[in-house]
């Protein structure tokens, strides 16, 4: 028995090892197409350099992992805890958000260097210890790496998608699909368990305690808003009429906002419209018509508000949205598709008896009306980890379902994303919701 | 039985126009400590002049009811429409909300003649007609023209307290009183009503619908934070520790905003603190000492919100909120007091079984944790008034239960007023709450 | 002898008495149009409100004058000090600049019986004293004075101009005249006096010393430019030429700046171009069509220098400018007119040999290409006061000649004004020049 | 004699080949030591990334001489033409300024492959025709290309001097010495020619027409202020002391500007105090410690006012300074002796009459008080290159003399180079003067 036990642990053990070491592996592959250039530079506050999320995540790995858990572990350079610090104010000073892109050093081979470090360390220290707490922080650090490797593909389309040479950082996977016609999938209302189930593997704080709500009955669409459906409410006028947009919204998207990039909004970002009235848009695989059938992307909660608005509907409530996503299949156009677009291809789920919804996982991030804020009893993560999610708990929305973007195994129907209802850089859609006796 | 049907309508439309009188009187009282020059300025851009609030209230009744139900009614001046429209995009063009105390035209003699202007032929109006539509567009009109009073009096204190000089407003109206000792009252969990009750008399459209809640057990204060307690935050460095605030809030109150007035946060808007370590505030009828047991005052939802995580609480939701003050007498502290300031003074009230709840009404307003959205099923007011509330559902907390600056006809237990999270210039303190298996 | 010394003495101080009551008066009498509202508003940061003129001119003779040289002053309230110390970092703290628009207290009843106490111990002091330093004082005070009221005036116009009801201050006065012909008057190179001849009664310090500077031959418009030639300017496309514009002019001119007013420039400051074609601007008698025959105004260096290079002309440096007008008696249309508005009227000076340039003083300040620096062996004025012109010696260009909201007695051949080169808010025009051997 | 002629002319051209080839060799040479990721960042507006150098002045060659003057011309790639344009508006559209970081693409290898491409057309261009207009084009594109060598490694300089690690760029070259002690040289005045003689070679037309100035008999210091001198002002409060300062400049100085790199300035830029009191500076040799015998570098002309100020003295303007220089060889520590830093090694000139005058060439720039403006009479290059210079003749002061980043060959006594007042990443420094009869 005792045997087996030990067997079993370090088959984990080596598993988790292996999954941090395939991770860590996932993060380089996805920077194999770039340019040393590439990693430098950081178009807007919010889109960082990829140079610095490849230190970020290893930074992680060292602050919260290494430092504390290996004796024997060697700083690697004294100045990156706080050059890489994110935003852990128990961690100590940090370097400003704004500026990472003005670091020229380290260089990129420097930061490389420290990915092997963190890496050979990390293969040592998986090697000799197995707690739960180590368990934990190592699953917590894949899962942040995770979260980085949606970030730098989103940060790097800003930067490609803004220069005017307009890059190709992949050619295009095929694998494009035709999305259904729209039509509403009914749910009743009811009392519903909301929130992550304590046992069921990693989740984030923020997606606990699981706890009981009262939904009134809704319809949701069985999948997002497409190109097409967007490009109708453009040509409406639905980016000059004021009755559509919420007030924020509207003195938002009508400003010109200072730096070369924040224009008057007349359609989601990364579009043009050519003088013979067609729509073309900067994909990662390059410039390209808009094709009607895809999911809408790259729209603010501000432009998906007023177009639901505009269709007479709502955008969903984020337990309207789990309730429906709730035992669905986790399939869809993620990460691993080297696509790096939504898609519209639904992955057939013969398991589960709701085949009208499509799409709720990967292609389109979805957002929802609710506020990004804590669950009925929630607690924030030990130590200065407490500050991973906790302190974002204002001014944001939550978004659901990941995207084209998003890694497969990160993402779960209970998973709770976060921007500023004006954020439209990442892979964000919609998909309309509206109350049964309002249809 | 018929003549009687109709002295009762012209006894209530009578009543009505009465009550418009009053309502209009007493805007003028409250003007009438003010020199010509209090009336003009605008000390931020959120704190519009008086004399914009004396012209955008009356432009109110002049657009939504005399334009359409009056035909003989002649325009006081055309360009008043553009002039002193607050936010209905719907109606037309507008001043910049940014430049309202850039007009030294209209005069205020000619804003008066305005105003009186308005009342003649609202006077005409109400004496000849009487339909519901009429009746509910007065209604709002009132309720409209009671939210200014308080914004009146909440920007000229803006514009007072940060004048060097310190004017005094009105002298203090004795009547303050000292703050009980703190407890905690417990609340069952279960299913709640929440939202009013449609034939409860005149509500705005955010109240509705009423609809069921799922609440979990809490506790709430029995009374707001005092000035005392907050002062212990201060003095054990709550305005230098990162942990206990929010991302947002922590990048807010550590920077040096621009314009004088906005510094780095380091207590309550209007406080100083002397070189012999006592605290002083500005009040409208001074600057005078803080006292210690009255409810704090003049804190942002960030403030509330580290305030309570350093207490080791947080804040109400709104519907715990609401939950709580249902079927509470509506007494206390409101501008009637003529106080207008806290005053910490709780009206007895013998009719209902929760006596342990004090200053739920009047006083400050109480910031809670939810964010300003649609209850489900939410409907605008119909036509251009629905940008009165349903537009600015983004961004924006929801407080409760008025505030010493408040009409007490104008509150309710229903009643939300909304404010961004780092806004303080309004009267609005800090009730704590938690969860009752967190105590 | 010695009586009539005395007696000589006493009148001249009487004069100065005389002439100070007078200058104090005559402020007064600019304000006479205005309402109460009108005194309190500061439209732009430079343009400050009329009760801060009125109380800052008074806090010059309290600060420099009376807290000096007379023992028995009493000051008017301590707080004053600081509220209306305009820039004299030597004097103490002072109120930000940008927020005289926000102190609606003193009241301006309070700013006038501060007028009137310094006048009281002004009257005071000038009975009973008289030595060389107080009445240079005096004199200092007396122009000081004389300053501000041609900026109240310019501040006041800015903040009624931008008022969309477009206020009359006063009705025009008539007395416009038609503009010559244009043509050019030769000045032959040399080496000239520049500067103020010490002996000629008061001079402010960046006047002097009187020095030689060498001169090309060269040659001046017999007039100001006109608003009509200004619109071929306008009408060729002169604001949409990048090569007639400075690169800071062209960034300048071309941006979308903040705050309602400061729109991309397409004409000068006041101007409005009507469906018909036909061109308005606002002056102080309100909007009128604009006249083709008088001199255009309020116009930046940057927009002097656009219009000078596009007719192949440049504009005079301050030393042609000087030696030009040397000798040219002071007439013109000036603040006593009670134009307030460029007239064009030539009064005819038969005393002189230079019939040919007209309009040399009053009417409009002439921008000319000079940098505003120190004479050879400048000197500032001594203490505090060397505050007055010396710091301002950075950025700004030379004006000349006055304007019809400058006092006639206040100006001079030698005066030098200064304004930044994107200002043009100031009566401010063009006069161009060019080299002999160019023409 | 015509085949001596040819003989001669084509000995010339391939001199202006070799020089050609040998500027381009020698930028590249600077970039040698330099990371790719150093070429592609631009900490602050002005400071253009060194990857934009590199393309711009092979931009300047591609526009201005092979696409005009060679047929067989192919362009490289057609967006460069907007993406490397610096300012010329005639020329198209232009990327803008403050972007230029922001370009990943066209990478550091397509740059370099870019300027082989110009190099190769270039020499065939120049093995090919000769024309006075090509070797004008040539001279100017050479002249070109110096300047932004310099700006290439003050732009570097304050990239890696704000790089928290301090990077080192090339290790310091020996061959600093110690500065003479301060005496001043006497001047008589009179009437001097300025600007340069017309048949002496390549001039920038900036510099002419030569003209006569009149002069008042002046001193000029013997050298540029020393460190150790100016930590005496900063030691006496210097920076704290408004009465030293122009008015802009103090608001400009103490203000907290936005960025991480503006802060309130206390010392020269990249200076740093320890806790010791010692001074320390960052070089591109790395950080060390402030020689107190060394000139003071990095100071704005707001600094250097200030400095004279203090020390009862004043700038020359660019004429005492001119007048000074002529006659002296321009010998010093310039870009080439590869030290990038102030030397204060003198070069003993024994040709001339003036040996008091040290260091007047290499080293730093020394700020004069002279706005940037037009000589009498001057003329702008022909055509789109009138943008060159004339344009920029606002707001800006005139700074003589070279600096240790300046190519030897691109300096001469009547060089003007300019730059905006509070501008200091520019190796600029400080020479005292004042009048005769002052001293």
């Amino acid at each position: 028995m005792r045997a087996t036990q030990q067997h079993t642990q370090e088959s984990c053990q080596k598993t988790l090892l292996d999954r941090y070491l395939k991770v860590r592996q996932q993060t380089l592959a996805l920077c194999a197409p770039l340019e040393v250039e590439d990693y430098q530079i950081q178009p807007m506050d919010d889109a960082s350099p990829p140079k610095w999320h490849l230190a970020h995540v290893s930074w992680f790995f060292e602050t919260f992992i290494l430092k504390r858990q290996l004796p024997s572990y060697k700083v690697f350079h004294p100045a990156y805890e706080m050059l890489f610090n994110s935003y852990y104010n128990g961690v100590g000073e940090l370097w400003p958000r704004t500026a990472r892109g003005l670091l020229s050093r380290p260089t990129l081979e420097e930061v490389f260097a420290y990915r092997r470090h963190v890496d050979q360390y990390m293969s040592e220290l998986l090697s000799t210890r197995d707690t739960s707490e180590l368990r934990f922080m190592v699953e917590l650090g894949i899962n942040h790496e995770q979260q980085h490797q949606e970030l730098l593909l989103t940060d790097l389309k800003y930067n490609l998608g803004n220069n005017p040479l307009k890059p190709v950082y992949l050619e295009p996977v095929p694998g494009f699909s035709t999305l259904s016609d729209l039509c509403f999938v009914e749910f009743d209302g009811g009392e519903f368990e909301i929130g992550a189930d304590p046992g069921a593997g990693f989740i984030f704080d923020n997606e606990s305690p699981r706890h009981r709500v009262l939904l009134r009955s809704f319809v949701l669409a069985n999948r997002p808003v497409s190109n097409g459906e967007y490009i109708e409410f453009i040509e409406d006028g639905g980016y000059e009429r004021a009755e559509l947009w919420l007030s924020d919204a509207w003195n938002y998207c009508r400003a010109n906002r200072e730096g070369q990039h924040q224009k008057r909004w007349t359609s989601p970002l990364y579009w043009s419209c050519r003088d013979d009235g067609s729509y073309w848009q900067y994909t990662l695989g390059g410039e390209r018509e808009v094709d009607l059938n895809q999911p809408v992307c790259h729209v603010s909660a501000y432009e998906a508000d007023a177009y639901a608005n505009w269709r007479g509907y709502r955008l969903p409530t984020e337990f309207e949205w789990e309730r429906a996503a709730s035992g669905l299949l986790v399939e869809g156009n993620f990460i691993e598709t080297g696509c790096y677009h939504p898609s519209g291809r639904v992955i057939t789920d013969t398991s589960v008896k709701k085949p009208d919804l499509e799409l709720m996982f990967g292609d389109v991030w979805e957002w929802t009306s609710s506020g990004y804020t804590a669950y009925p009893g929630f607690k924030t993560f030990a130590g200065q980890l407490g500050e991973y999610n906790g302190k974002f708990m204002a001014n944001q929305l939550v978004l659901r379902g990941g995207s084209c973007a998003t890694p497969q195994t990160h993402i779960r129907a209970t998973y709770r994303n976060f921007f500023y209802p004006p954020d439209r850089w990442q892979f964000s859609g919609i998909r309309l919701a509206t109350d049964m006796d309002h249809v």
